[in-house]
């Protein structure tokens, strides 16, 4: 079937213009519709004027990908954005699973920088090797599931990133990760939180993983967890690749 | 003491100029001289004129290093670039490493898009939910180490993003690997290659897992390993992340 109008699923990074890809920036100039969660509609709707911003509150995610489809689907280029990368719990899954139902209408997901890189481009270098990354969002997982992933992480000393660390309703969730995590790390290991990226009152806070199980976050923290070789140098969370690196 | 230079570590997201962040261009556009690995240099040179460029050839990441410091030292703005995220599988660890010896050059790393994401898009909506990130690269890492981080991941059921998933030398690295993560995941595991990502010849592949163990790879490859919910959907590869999606 010819495809008659199109939906883009654009991430926008951390929060900042200037975090955003070219690509996505010029995507969402082409858009006239621009649909996304109201925080994130804020953040990027002064650079572009003249468009239409449709918003859905949080919890409404599936809502909000029908609306970007009926948009699309009565003639109108559509942008979906999310924060961070659209493929990371973001809404490129839903979109492409509902784009069933509207064959007329093509997606394409414009990829962006998520809080890994750029909570880890502010932290130092934690994600260097291999690394796992992690919700600790229980709303649709199990805990149990979630635990096993942290176990499973913890076991074969992956560094793990931390989505969702907590919430106002899961106020104690990054300390029993952290409980999980330390049945195979040690308690010295070095971590690190990212809050607030890319937006005002940007910060970072380096702690230990008995004092990280201590700590309360927010919804606009990410946290980072060492394997057993990262280590803090000059301030910075740094988790070696593996290069021999001769004094001079 | 006070910083004198400034060296940016710079990830130019797959190799595309449009894929780059606003953040990176413009950090690059600030700087006298560029430094990087020849392959990446030339994808970016000619959207940067009048810049100095430096190159070092594959294997020589720390001279690679030392040569951008020695650059700041000597008063200039440097960019060192990277494909993907320079935190990841990148640059951004030697460097700050290193920075130890060059107390008056100021470090700041700018995050840009890795393969992950980048794949990820291409290939539709792989890393929904929790994922692990392997390079199944051997110069640095003992085999060994690899492996239990492959069956750790596919013990509990992580989505898998695999890096450096061969070369010449490692010509069956990943059908070992297939094999590991066969223990645990099933053989029908909906699995994506994207091949020359934001670059001439990009593309994709999808596999069942048993049918990935037979691909052969080149470094220019990423590898997708679903989770036991991840499906293909109106030919993308989609890991659900949850969400009730009720039929219109």
């Amino acid at each position: 079937m010819l495809k008659l109008s199109k939906l883009y699923v654009v991430g926008i990074g951390p929060g900042s213009y200037e975090e955003m890809t070219l690509r996505a920036i010029r995507t969402l100039e082409r858009c006239q519709v621009i649909v996304g969660y109201t925080v994130y509609v804020d953040l990027v709707k002064e650079h572009f004027p003249d468009k239409e911003f449709l918003t859905t509150p949080m919890r409404q995610e599936v809502e909000r990908c029908r609306l970007a489809f009926e948009q699309a689907a009565g003639g109108k280029e559509t942008g979906m954005i999310c924060s961070g990368d659209a493929g990371v719990y973001g809404m490129s899954g839903v979109i492409l699973e509902i784009g069933a139902e509207y064959p007329q209408v093509s997606v394409e997901i414009v990829p962006g920088v998520t809080a890994a890189l750029s909570g880890g481009a502010l932290l130092g270098a934690p994600l260097m090797h291999d690394f796992a990354v992690i919700s600790l969002s229980d709303l649709m997982t199990p805990w149990e599931l979630i635990a096993k992933r942290l176990e499973a992480a913890a076991s074969a000393d992956f560094s793990v990133c931390i989505y969702n660390p907590s919430s106002k309703k899961r106020g104690d969730y990054l300390k029993k990760a952290c409980e999980i995590l330390r049945k195979y790390k040690s308690g010295d290991t070095v971590c690190g939180v990212a809050f607030n990226i890319g937006r005002q009152g940007e910060g970072r806070t380096f702690y230990t993983l008995d004092e990280l199980a201590q700590v309360r976050t927010d919804m606009f923290s990410t946290v980072f967890v060492g394997n057993s070789a990262t280590k803090l140098v000059n301030g910075n969370m740094v988790t070696p690749r593996g290069y021999v690196i001769d004094k001079k």
